[in-house]
């Protein structure tokens, strides 16, 4: 044991005061946006069977959750390190609507790694997520509630990545990639990497116009990658089409309820858990390299907890939310300081004022530190048999 | 992997809506009364090098603390099956104040094991803590605070447990019993085991007076305990009769200020983590065998964390206040279903109601579910060239 009993592991953070007050607020904010919006909340459980956090999540989220043993069972048990597989399997196996169901949470996930997303090892990830309809309407709503709550957080100048991760699996399908090659091939086009993604269809024995189909994905990028898609996937199959037509249509939505949103398609970015099977999106600001909300369609989740349901939401890192925003500035309402004094009347006062929302701080007999030095900026006096508050 | 990814281990459980929604609000409810009080919301990790979770802890939170390594460092991390020395560690080495401060949290703890405290392995730990005064004034304000939090959350009938530990610890080290004797002895007063007692004592060689009050500590309990105390701790040293003096005026300002709610005093009962050192207490409703808030005096552990501070506060877990309060009913507010149609002043409507803090869910074309299925008791219609809101 060494002397630094106060370090804190790397990409672990907290919140001290007034930066914790500040989450709170915002907090409180987005969850009452998204409850106004018709989202339940719902709080899954920090840890979970290994097998339950994992289901239907690719090995990225497997290296990414700590492993603990259950000292009950000796079972495995993850730390959850996203929350989003979580609410499917409360949508597919304990609520069991036939509606439409939207969901909502606010909680800690753990990373055993440093996110590239999060920039933290302990990201407060929020988000709503959408199950039981498969049209670009319930896409353009959780794209909608997204920008809104950047907005709401103070956060200006997004721009949205838009891609649609079917067009990739229709294509790879298509082409008979087996497993392995479609993860492999996968990876290499999120990063873009083309060398990579050439030598990897080389080795695939697919017909010539099927791998200029696959190879055209990393260069599918910019605002009119809809337009060259169109020309790029010609002659592709008709799932590869149907998908790129979901795309044209909730470019088109978003464009008619959200123009001021500058939207960039990139049909090469795959991001997320590998449990994305439709529409994928991310929003940026200018100012910082990493996206900071994102979220898409993952439709085949729910099947492995029991019931198919069709599914769309979006997350954000709370913590980054209040970095980047401005909402978060406390209109720093100061304490009335009230002496150590035992008088019943004073006792009453100091409830009668914490009741109305007044933030009163008791001084404590011999204690060091006067009003200001307790962030206070009145004081509660006695003027002839009442206690009136003073400023100082 | 068996079939059902459904299933949450043993002890580990999820809210649901409304459950959800209920217990947000209570803690909504309770931050904001802390916050009145003058307490400053913090939010320490969930997770930390172990050695720092444990610090000035007894072997008893070791036992309770899953454990898991830092794929960064190799180092043994801890997730914290209590926030009350986390919360000391920021008032010694993060703060450093030279004046009282006063700080609160509200988060999930882990359990490796069913904590008989919390009857879950997964407690929302909510509490309030008090530095910097080692007075009975902060003992009786985190009472108080106590007290007011369990009326916050509707949990009426309340009587009170109040003990001191520094009156055992005093008589074990004038009786000169090395720590292992001490901890042997803690653990059988806490149980009242009297037989074990007897035979523990019996072991050491102690003279028969400081014997006899040690013993008499296991039937110092009931309301007329402090006066009997006075008595059979006759002879003992001064640091023991100064924790009686101590115990004696919190008793006083606590019959002067809350005279309706029962205490029971019993200076056996030396609950929690072996770190309190002073004014021990806990709250318990008649209807349930077990405690639902406690806290107590800790004035030990910031020194370990390199400076000292007198220490007192409270915790509670928010799941049980919601299951035995009556604050959580919900007003049901039902929404405003709205009709799946495109036009933008249907949408502009909506975003009125929604900033207005009403609840508006969209129909989603082709949806199951009219109104009343998506918990809807009004609809939007539109009544020429407006739209308006009609009760169903």
């Amino acid at each position: 044991m060494n002397n630094a009993h106060w370090l804190l592991p790397e990409g672990i953070d907290e919140l001290l005061p007034p930066q914790a007050l500040q989450l709170e607020r915002v907090r409180r904010d987005l969850l009452d946006l998204f409850h106004s919006w018709g989202y339940d909340l719902v709080q899954p459980p920090l840890i979970e069977y290994l097998e339950s956090l994992l289901t239907g999540t690719g090995g990225d989220l497997d290296l990414r959750t700590f492993k603990l043993t259950d000292q009950i069972t000796g079972r495995t048990l993850g730390i959850r390190a996203d929350i989003t597989p979580q609410a499917a399997r409360i949508d597919a196996h304990q609520l069991r609507r036939e509606e439409p169901t939207r969901l909502c949470y606010a909680g800690t996930v753990l990373n055993t790694r440093n996110d590239d997303f999060a920039g933290s090892r302990c990201p407060v990830q929020i988000g709503a997520e959408l199950y039981g309809h498969s049209g670009e309407e319930s896409d353009q709503e959780i794209l909608s509630l997204m920008l809104k709550t950047l907005e709401r957080a103070g956060i200006g100048n997004v721009y949205l990545d838009l891609g649609h991760v079917g067009i990739f699996r229709a294509l790879a399908e298509e082409s008979g990639l087996d497993k392995q090659q479609e993860l492999a091939l996968f990876d290499a086009l999120q990063r873009k990497a083309v060398p990579e993604i050439e030598a990897l269809l080389d080795a695939c024995s697919i017909d010539q116009a099927a791998r200029s189909r696959l190879a055209s994905l990393a260069s599918l990028s910019g605002d009119d990658a809809l337009k060259r898609a169109r020309q790029s996937l010609d002659g592709a199959g008709a799932s590869v089409l149907a998908a790129l037509a979901q795309l044209e249509r909730l470019a088109a939505l978003l464009a008619e309820q959200c123009p001021e949103v500058p939207v960039h398609f990139d049909l090469a970015e795959l991001r997320g858990y590998h449990y994305h099977t439709g529409v994928v999106f991310a929003a940026f600001v200018p100012e910082l390299g990493q996206e900071i909300a994102r979220g898409g369609r993952y439709d085949d989740i729910g099947l492995l907890f029991g019931r198919a349901r069709p599914a769309c939401g979006f997350s954000a890192d709370l913590k980054m939310l209040l970095r980047l925003g401005s909402a978060a500035n406390l209109n720093d309402a100061t304490g009335i300081f009230a002496p150590a004094d035992n008088d019943p009347a004073l006792r009453q006062r100091v409830d009668e004022l914490r009741a109305e929302g007044r933030r009163v701080v008791m001084a404590l007999p011999g204690q060091r530190g006067d009003a200001s030095a307790m962030s206070c900026g009145e004081a509660l006096v006695k003027q002839g048999d009442n206690w009136v508050v003073q400023a100082l």
